[in-house]
């Protein structure tokens, strides 16, 4: 697939974060940094730019925050034409802490949104927009949202935000090709003057699938981590979309390099990646919570006990 | 998805036997089929139905040759509806080795060919029609095969043959749903009166998405594995498939129990699934016989090195 268009970001670091609590080290920052660089892809997301004043105390790591001084010391040196990304919740940012993009190393804002929030989103964006950075829309949870919603959702991000795209969320890995393309179709046929992306996680190995049926569609936003590095189930493995995508602006091999040299030794110590609970909470369409905790304890491979609790839950 | 003429076959041993040399215990193929049986899934494919004097030795176990007071064996006792499938490659069966159906505990003989072999394959399908066997071909490396002779091999299986199901096999692992969309609709065009199969690869992550692919676009047989267990990358995993089709004579969780109790321990002995080596031949549409022999020696994470290798080969 050839589009010029089409726009990689890898969001390694800043979804993997919600593993570990952002606790990465800077020398992996700096090295993913430096990989995607050399790969020639074109956002790197490195962690959320949350409130210290909301998270108190020592749990959470630098990149809960990126604070523009810990930003430049991680890329201090790195030649790049990477452009760097921040995520913001809707509730949990404090927009004086963001300095005009004239004066940070940031390059975009997303802010990641459920439906029910999106007036709030909206606000955010113009505040940031405002401010001088590219903004794009993240709305998760979006097989959990109904038809209507999504409709006036779309309707009013195509009116009034400043987003220059607007990212459809399969947070719990739920999603078939079906769906992915009626979702893609729709916000296309709505949102016209902004480009649509897809951000998708991996509960049922459809990742790199979806992705695919989004650029079929039209979508030239697409996220990416590193050996699908990201929470639970994690992401469209990177490596797989640049093996996808002919531009040849991108080349694969640092990418590999990173894999072999961080990411092989990262997983003996982190889990993420197919793993039975995550496919089960995936095709039950919910979020990921109750694998994760299963994941933590003693009884982690009792699936078919999981299963009929997650699904006998649901019919509550 | 609910289509009543889909039928799931399950190829766990058969396709795993290509990693262990067919060497998996009684206990374990037991285990499969009454996992299988108590799943409602429709057949299940126990190994090669090679010939003995091809294969001497004692390298083999005995799922190479699936005799018939073998399948007896592991089956005795088991409640089941699961039809029992073996596998021929074109050019490795004795014909007299394969008793009358009426005789046998087989039901289904699938014979595996290039599309270079196909006449050699049509003449097999129609001895073992004769001989009372359902009957499918299963045609391998299709996306290495040129277009007309994808046609041609399409038009004699359409008016010369006597297999009920035609297999499109993903043998690398290199198809997107573009090009399976393709070949399926190609396939239909031309094969009116028989069905249309899928087996896949998992180099890419794609062996779902790409199953549900050809689902999509009207194939009814179609190939999983138990943990996506198969040569190399593995398959398509039987288990999302199950959750995808909504045919409540499906039920998913005794493969949960399966994979909890037996094939978490397998993958702590035996190799296979999402491994970089095996996902650059896959984008590169090679056969993973090279990544194979990486993965056994000691340098089975020098990716790069690996990728410019096999790169630069094709370029001969």
């Amino acid at each position: 697939m050839f589009r010029e268009k089409i726009k990689v970001l890898d969001c390694t670091i800043r979804d993997g974060g919600l593993i570990n609590d952002h606790n990465f080290t800077d020398h992996l920052v700096r090295e993913v940094y430096r990989a995607v660089s050399e790969a020639g892809v074109d956002y790197m997301e490195i962690g959320y730019k949350n409130s210290r004043k909301l998270f108190p105390g020592g749990k959470y790591g630098k990149w809960k925050f990126c604070e523009d001084e810990d930003i430049k010391r991680a890329i201090d040196g790195i030649s790049s034409k990477t452009k760097l990304s921040v995520m913001v919740d809707v509730g949990r940012v404090d927009i004086n802490d963001v300095k005009p993009k004239k004066d940070s190393p940031v390059d975009m804002v997303r802010v990641a949104s459920y439906v029910k929030d999106i007036d709030k989103a909206i606000y955010l964006i113009n505040q940031f927009d405002g401010k001088g950075y590219e903004t794009t829309v993240n709305i998760m949870a979006i097989s959990r949202a109904l038809d209507n919603e999504i409709t006036e959702a779309f309707e009013q991000l195509e009116k009034e935000c400043a987003a220059q795209a607007i990212y459809l969320v399969d947070s719990f890995g739920s999603l078939y090709q079906e769906s992915t393309e009626f979702l893609v179709k729709k916000a296309k046929s709505i949102i016209k003057t902004k480009e649509i992306g897809i951000h998708t996680h991996n509960n049922q190995q459809l990742a790199f699938g979806n992705t695919i049926e989004a650029i079929i569609h039209g979508a030239n936003f697409v996220d990416g981590t590193v050996y699908g590095l990201g929470r639970a189930a994690g992401n469209c493995p990177l490596e797989l979309l640049i093996g996808f995508l002919k531009n040849p602006k991108y080349d694969i091999r640092p990418i590999l390099d990173l894999i072999s040299k961080e990411f092989i030794p990262l997983r003996e110590k982190m889990e993420w990646g197919y793993i039975i609970p995550y496919a089960i909470t995936g095709m039950l369409d919910e979020h990921p919570k109750a694998a994760m905790e299963l994941r933590s304890g003693h009884k982690k491979e009792n699936y078919r006990e999981f299963y009929e609790g997650v699904k006998g839950k649901g019919l509550d």
